[in-house]
């Protein structure tokens, strides 16, 4: 059996140089154009391969769909077919599409039907989220933060390192890229001996996440294990968590976060299955003190997704801000999700869970504006002569990621793009 | 035009004395029975009016409804139609239901045909719940904890007063009265200078609350104003937010309640309307400091709901723990739902906004067992000669609500009754 996954594969569809979409990859999003609805599309190169499409000429027959798994405007009922399912449909996805398969090759009037040009495409939320879940699992933001508010010799709360720390967020405000984001209103408070006043957000930042999205899971009263956890993770996204600061810091004592976050999250359209990062398994940091049993885990868990944050003013040129990676997460995914689930929460299809902000070590990583800047004392100069602590009106903040090494082939996630409105 | 909420109408369905539900509630669930998948239905008395049948009959007529509105597993598509809608549709049912109406009094297979007892009926989860959010707003409850865990002489945290502090929790998980809730297993920290253990909670609890159900709200980006806050609002339901304190206390800094909270909350299933509350409207607390203009409204818009909470040990006589009432809330939920909105989070259908813990001054009327037995220090004696700190496994907690005042008619909730299981 050839491994879908194999760098030698190419296809009969161009993939230009440095794609993010080449064979390997095939990630999952939803698309509309203007004569074709909401459906399912698999990327590759600047194509999109119409799931529909295929299905009712007869492409996916003896997998276990039926054309309302495809013809939906999320991915939710494809996704509830199980891992199984998904793993088939992706491995027949790359016979199709191979150079030496001419199936589809070669009816071109079938190929003509079944591929979409992106540029042609509108893309939308990939899922219905169920519930959302943000965690805070990258130590070098979590000591980033501590430093700068609370003690720099005990950056860490006490907790931190026994588990995933996290907290359910808002669903209902999950956009996909190039959905603008009003800058928030809310309750600032600029003094500290003087009560809270009204108005927009002055410190308005993002935060550079991924978030996996969940297969549906087990019935409330039992948990996922680490060793399960895999099984009900179908793939990620690129996540920006915007957060407005100073909303954040007079509301979240002592319930968490609310208004400073729930405003909007952004999230990238194509979903890269967990299975296409194969590859690009890595081990993660020695964890110290040992974890609780039900966190161990064995195996390379954690991945290697290159990540990058651009801001970009109007009319004017990007500046990076940051390049940080995956791997710098202190928990897994497998950790997150027996976490989440170890009393009994139960999980659905389309359930999104976020790493929280991605830092590295170094400054150039740091995955927020926040860290970025060091509280606003060290502002970003930007090509047009401006400079930022936090994101302007008319901004836009474009995250990017990819995997790559050799040996491998590059897989990409395209990008969440979003541009500040004013409030 | 007659008044729906007249305390002298009667219906010719028989309604019990202290029923409920008489003829001025009509509180929309969903029900199934052995030979009627779910669906829309609308409790009188002992009974159930099935609207599925009554639209088929043809008795809902010239009303911005279809079939699937009420043939349908959860409330939401009925709720789509908007407030106008559901308010038309409960003076008709007033009027179906009436002494004094033949049309369907007299049609004695069609009443058949749409009334079903509540005993033959099992009642499941009234609305599919986009997000879930738990606010914190009873002065009383929140005094209670900050002189249990913080500081006695200021009990309430800066913000308190400022804005209804709230954070979302979890939508999977909420379930209908008389679903079992498995106690949680987690992290427990029982001495503060050694490290973390796992097992199941050993301090668990309920919180008494009552959460609204929403109507579609606004696009994303737009707020909702307190004078605009009850359109935005279809009904209300009892509210059993479980919490194991243990695992709370350990996780929840700085991120708010996630594992404590998300194993389980448990709700009422019929959804009693604002518009059925209308004459138990009262003025709520002087707020002082006065709040910022967004959190300003007009007249009475607190509810006078008289609440209780029994202890039912397995086998075991039922022990009252507490008699609050919904108008010991210090925000309203006008202004709960301005809050949430006023950055431009935006609201869907079906969703659940909870008050927080209902604890009224006396130690008689505390809403939860942290605060009946002040952090175990106060045990409860029960009738069969033990006593109770927290909630044991094979317990029962019961919850239940109602209003009644000299000239308007007794309107009840029914309960919200859950067992604990082992973990």
């Amino acid at each position: 059996m050839i491994d879908v996954n194999d760098p030698q594969l190419t296809s009969w569809v161009k993939v230009p140089e440095n794609s993010d979409f080449p064979i390997q990859n095939l990630p999952f999003g939803i698309f509309s154009t203007a004569d074709r609805t909401k459906r399912v599309g698999v990327a590759i190169g600047d194509q999109i391969v119409d799931l529909k499409v295929l299905h009712v000429l007869g492409y996916l027959e003896n997998l276990p769909f039926v054309l309302e798994d495809f013809d939906s405007p999320t991915l939710n009922r494809m996704m509830a077919r199980g891992k199984q399912a998904t793993r088939e449909l992706r491995a027949r996805l790359s016979k199709l599409l191979r150079s030496d398969r001419p199936d589809l090759r070669d009816k071109e009037h079938h190929a003509g039907q079944a591929l979409v040009a992106q540029a042609e495409a509108a893309m939308h939320m990939p899922v219905e989220v169920g519930d959302y879940t943000d965690f805070y699992s990258s130590e070098d933001h979590a000591r980033n933060v501590g430093k700068m508010f609370r003690d720099p010799d005990n950056a860490l709360l006490p907790n931190w390192k026994h588990m995933p720390v996290g907290y359910h967020g808002r669903a209902s405000s999950i956009v996909v890229s190039g959905t603008p984001i009003k800058r928030p209103q809310g309750q600032l408070k600029p003094a500290d001996d003087a009560p809270p006043v009204f108005g927009a957000s002055r410190l308005l930042d993002f935060e550079l996440e991924m978030a996996f999205i969940t297969y549906p899971g087990k019935p409330m009263g039992e948990s996922i294990s680490t060793a399960e956890a895999e099984d009900y993770i179908f793939g990620l996204v690129l996540f920006n968590d915007w957060s407005a600061r100073d909303i954040q810091k007079w509301e979240y004592v002592p319930l968490g976060p609310f208004l400073g976050k729930n405003f909007g999250s952004s999230v990238s359209p194509w979903v890269v299955t967990l299975d296409a990062l194969a590859p690009y398994r890595v081990a993660g940091p020695v964890q110290d003190p040992a974890v609780l049993p039900y966190l161990a885990y064995e195996g390379d868990s954690h991945y290697d997704v290159q990540l990058a944050v651009d801001i970009i003013p109007p009319a004017g040129q990007a500046q990076r801000v940051c390049d940080s990676n995956l791997r710098h997460m202190y928990w897994n995914m497998r950790q997150q999700l027996a976490h989440q689930t170890v009393g009994g929460c139960n999980l659905r299809g389309g359930d999104m869970l976020a790493s929280g902000t991605i830092s590295g070590p170094e400054p150039g990583s740091f995955g927020s504006m926040l860290e970025i800047s060091w509280r606003g004392t060290k502002p970003v100069a930007m090509p047009d002569g401006t400079e930022r602590k936090f994101i302007l009106d008319g901004d836009t903040v474009r995250m990017t990621g990819h995997a790559q090494r050799p040996g491998a082939a590059r897989i990409g996630f395209g990008e969440v793009s979003s541009r500040i409105d004013p409030a």
